[in-house]
């Protein structure tokens, strides 16, 4: 039996979806209760998010 | 039976997601409660998820 | 039936995922609650993160 490679891209998507879903949907809430944040709001969330996808790509090119 | 790579870079990014996540979630979270400490959160935030971050790419150099 | 060392070192990266993300979460929240204490939440938040991170890099290597 062999688990094909697509199980552990899953797995990242997984992770990347748990993670990307928190910063997101925290991101709209705070918008949402301080509209006059959103600039500061979407910078850190751009960073924050910018920093996982590009960590869900690595695993994806490395652990091949 | 084999279990390729990228399943263990999948818990990688699983773990890395969880971790960004809760990080991202409450930085926001705390910029939306109090914008005028977003110089410090976004200090904070960059900190801790640049230890997490490492820490998941030297997992998926040094795991391999 | 081998599992590869690249899933340990993604379940070390889960573990610590949990740890740093409640570590950063509860540190962000605190310093939007009372940013004047953002010294000494970011000084204990840097102790702690230090020695689970710490214990992460030792597992990847010790565990090898």
């Amino acid at each position: 039996m062999t688990i094909p490679n697509l199980v552990g891209a899953g797995l990242i998507v997984i992770g990347a979806g748990i993670g990307l879903g928190k910063i997101g949907g925290s991101a709209m809430e705070g918008i949402a209760r301080q509209p006059e944040a959103t600039g500061k709001i979407q910078t850190a969330m751009i960073i924050i998010a910018a920093l996982l996808e590009g960590l869900a790509f690595g695993a994806l090119f490395l652990g091949k």
